[in-house]
């Protein structure tokens, strides 16, 4: 069996940026059991002497030196950070020097600008969409689908919530969703053509392989109609008959992540990121 | 003024690692204007091409180079990339070879591992978590505070709801949250104290200044009693004398984006990270 390794994710800030970078490198080596640790607002040089210790613990404890991912902005904190047991690997001490000699400018070395607060209106930006998915699920309320900067489309348990909400915390789209059900089809007006059919060019369609969707719906309602393999069968073979007919985009999402489903729909439709 | 700089995220996958670190780089430079283009799902030697051209065109137009930040893992891809006339900023090149060193392993050189799909189950814990946030949004349920990893208490409009939301999608924490108003001070039987108190060690507090709040109200209500600064004051000022007196840990959000509030609490009550 593979050793554990200590694994630590230090910031002057909120070390998100910290944990991206560290996980996107340890996500190449499967075989290996990490044990991370996220060390944010690390912004004293007290502080900092005080995770020199929790790393060299690690040290000792584990007979094997941990990994240290850094965001610090810091050069004095991230000196003593290079003098602990740890591997130190030094994100903003390896670029941000070349991107200051290509820029031909000094940085202005302040911690927490990026994933601090930015100003108001970026925050304002972000929690409008958010309560505009919330207030636009689930086709609660087509009469505001005007606003929309994309209405996903797809049957239910396809992922639509959390992506429209992930649009807008992540990039400030308003992005509202409409759940297709058996009876857009069965019934006589077809309500959903003229729901949808003034907006087609916002429109992206969501489906799933029916197997997974059968799992899905039978973790919700075991044994139902709703959830029951034929049922999930018919609804997406209508909804993707109708995807196809109308000409609408569509994504199969079944394994792919909510970040995924969002960057494909963000590029597909070339939206706007209206926060940073 | 400073000449606008094109700049390229570039990813085999979602480009989301791309931009976190160009972004987190681009950030410390207010003064100068960036033209960002985000290009994720560059997974062919003829997509790279086509980046190429892109960025070449872009070196044309504006008479100045690029800025290029990848998170390409194939080896192949890089190599066509640093081929045009931008600035190569090589996140993977540069660090995957330092983590394989030390782990002394080849890396798996698996493209879209991270923000990838990781597995059903980590797929069904944060849309669990987010449906849950959903499902305890302002004390909807208090009913259910048992299942609360943590109990986000603050008067209304101070972060709560959006912050719930992303500690579910970003850690797949369950997050509820109990709106504070008037009535619960004011009331003969002070209910706030019933409700929360079999949950006290996972109560945290968000405040925010009256003048804050008063602007954040008033774009929502305009004129609103509950808008008027007189009410945000008194709704704060008793709110945080019962955080006071409760012992209830708490935050003011005023400066604060979503992201720092979420790692201040992930970080003081030392909750798990469910997904990676």
């Amino acid at each position: 069996m593979a050793r554990h390794r200590s694994v630590f994710f230090v910031s002057d800030s909120t070390a998100i940026t910290a944990e991206t970078l560290g996980q996107s490198l340890l996500t190449q080596f499967e075989h290996i059991p990490f044990d991370p640790v996220t060390l944010p607002f690390i912004d004293s040089l007290d502080k900092a002497a005080e995770v020199v210790r929790q790393i060299d613990a690690a040290t000792k404890g584990k007979g094997v030196r941990p990994l240290v991912f850094s965001t610090l902005i810091n050069p004095r904190i991230r000196e003593v950070l290079k003098e602990s047991t740890g591997v130190f690997f030094d994100f903003i001490g390896t670029f941000l020097p070349l991107v200051e000699s290509e820029l031909k400018t000094q940085s202005s070395h302040t911690v927490g600008r990026y994933h601090g607060m930015v100003s108001d209106t970026q925050y304002s930006v972000r929690i409008d969409a958010v309560n505009y998915a919330l207030g636009h699920d689930d086709g609660i309320s087509t009469k505001n689908f005007e606003e929309a900067d994309v209405i996903l489309v797809g049957v239910s348990r396809t992922g639509k919530t959390p992506t429209c909400i992930y649009l807008g915390l992540q990039f400030g789209i308003y992005a509202a969703n409409y759940p297709v059900t058996e009876e857009d089809f069965t019934q006589k007006d077809k309500r959903i053509y003229s729901l949808i059919s003034p907006y087609m060019e916002k429109i992206f369609g969501l489906t799933i392989n029916p197997e997974r969707l059968h799992k899905i719906r039978s973790e919700r309602r075991p044994g139902s109609r709703y959830a029951s393999l034929g049922q999930c069968r018919l609804e997406i073979a209508m909804c993707e008959s109708f995807f196809i007919s109308e000409d609408i985009p569509f994504l199969n999402i079944t394994s792919m992540s909510i970040e995924e489903i969002a960057a494909t729909i963000m590029h597909a439709h070339k939206l706007p990121r209206r926060v940073v």
